[in-house]
């Protein structure tokens, strides 16, 4: 159980303390085989048919920003989850709670939005809930997404399947979405065209399932909240491994790059809503790459880093069970330990 | 597209603005063959496999009440939108939605009781989601559901297959959930020991869809939010029929007549949370009822009334499309429309 006596910003984080939450709390109550994998969603053999689910509530503050609004964000996030697991994402459910006196104009807006996102997913929205609470309950409107998609068959993707000698791939530029929201929302004055990266995943990673050999793709995860760092963090601690990345080689846009030296923000820990890490065979790596750069959404990928070795019963300052070490642009190494901390509350 | 230019309370009503602002908006935008059915669920077809999938969140003020909690109200009412789809209710996603500040005890007795509620429906929560909003921006905490469950071969419900001279059962006492959430809420000083009647309805749906001819079960409901009245209209329109019920047979507890009496509340339009309106050809009807009784949750079902004609093109005042009508206790007849407003907001 958890110290805290009551909920803190930190436990909706997606970073070490939601991460504690979820396994000392949510998970054993929930006690079941699928939850306890903790990826990005379950997967459920249906009569020989295997799907994944998924959900997700969506509670991003200001919810029209540069690129996007809560709408897509809400489509695109459980379309990317599914397709993380390797999932064809095909059915989407819309949970809205609303706040009187919300503008019908507004949600209006943001349901075409929804129903854009879907169609350019390739999604079907197909079953709904509408509650509204009085003025000053909820902050606008939130959104849940659930979702279901068909896993083909050979697919087993997981956060525990990482590989010493995996290559890292980053699908593109770090930090887009996290810093696009937070300068939406401050009203910093800052104008430099930094625009949320919500898109849809689900064709990059079907072009990468069904072209290279299924055995050499192990793990994809979309690094949302918590951002790169807290998701290799999972990976690592799922897979008992250590992974190494190169600053250098993390591709990110110089207006975002300034804008978190500008606010001192880490870009390891802002959130995305349009990237992939895969974790990909060595010797698949390169064809993945060039798989995933020929993609609408990939055209900046790279490979970062890769998986470096599995941790034995004696673990070494950089080399424990699950860590995370960068080798930094100026030749040193510094431990990404997971997001403690919130730095940035509602990005999603 | 609706005229009213901010959201109300009533679009959160499941009454008639609610219904006009997802018929007239949400399902034009988002049209696909699946939603606009508009049943509880939507029913897919996965490799012959057909399986519902169906979503509600969960704003019920207060959190805890008699009989429940936001909890199992939570699991409780996607096992029974499952359930009334025909569907063997089977995983279940939870997302959380918290504001800053809410008691971890709390937190972890609401969990316990989607534990335990899981328990007793028989389904798995196996995938799920924590945001926590600043203080202010959220009441407490707020839960969505979505679930997955099968549809046995054979079984086809829906809102739209009611005929005439069928017969209508409802499986249990009327009211009960709004009722005591109301004197909760209000803080009325009344005690009499009204509970929520808030259960998982699947175990009866079995029973029921296992043991009569599978074409005789035309229509199953829950009467959650707007009650039997909006349900009873839901059905009459969606099957172009009209529906005669008897005040007299409609089952209900006195405590809870006299709370309704006493503040002017029609309990034909309160929620209910374990109650299912059964819409059954009239030669099964009768051991529909009692296998109904025979189960836990059911033992004060009643036949309630029937569908009497199906409307045809030039509607009298007392057949027009899709009407509900009732004999009153002293002998009259009234119509039952569709509940306009909202009661009581933040009933589930």
């Amino acid at each position: 159980m958890t110290s805290d006596t009551k909920v803190l910003l930190d436990h909706g984080s997606g970073g070490k303390i939601a991460h504690s939450m979820i396994s000392e709390m949510i998970v054993p109550l929930f006690d079941n085989p699928f939850l306890s994998k903790q990826d990005d969603g379950a997967l459920i053999d249906f009569k020989g048919t295997r799907i994944a689910f998924s959900t997700d509530s969506y509670v991003v503050d200001p919810i029209f920003f540069p690129g996007g609004n809560i709408g897509d964000l809400a489509v695109n996030g459980t379309v990317n989850d599914l397709a993380m697991c390797g999932a064809h994402p095909l059915y989407i459910s819309s949970a809205l709670i609303l706040e009187e006196g919300f503008p019908m104009d507004d949600l209006e807006k943001i349901l075409e939005t929804m129903s854009c996102a879907a169609k350019r997913a390739g999604v079907f929205i197909v079953t709904g809930d509408t509650k509204v609470v009085p003025r000053g309950k909820a902050d606008k409107i939130f959104i849940n997404t659930s979702g279901i998609g068909m896993v083909p068959r050979g697919v087993k993707l997981s956060g525990s399947n990482a590989l010493p000698g995996d290559k890292i791939i980053l699908s593109g530029t770090m930090a887009d979405h996290g810093i696009a929201v937070l300068t939406a929302r401050e009203g910093l004055g800052i104008s430099l065209d930094i625009m949320s990266d919500s898109v849809p995943l689900n064709k990059m990673v079907k072009s990468l399932l069904g072209t290279l050999p299924r055995d050499s793709v192990h793990v994809l995860r979309d690094p949302t909240r918590g951002g790169i760092g807290t998701t290799l963090n999972e990976i690592a601690s799922q897979s008992g491994v250590t992974i190494r990345i190169k600053e250098n080689d993390i591709p990110m846009r110089d207006s975002v790059k300034s804008t978190c030296e500008l606010l001192g923000f880490d870009p390891l820990y802002i959130a995305n809503e349009g990237k992939m890490v895969a974790v990909v065979a060595p010797e698949a790596a390169h064809e993945a790459l060039a798989i995933i750069r020929r993609e609408e959404y990939g055209k900046d990928a790279a490979i970062i880093g890769e998986v470096a070795e599995r941790v034995g019963a004696e673990p070494s300052a950089f080399s424990r069970p699950g860590y995370v070490v960068m080798e930094t642009i100026i030749g040193g190494s510094r431990i990404v330990d997971m997001l403690t901390g919130e730095q940035l509350p509602r990005i999603c």
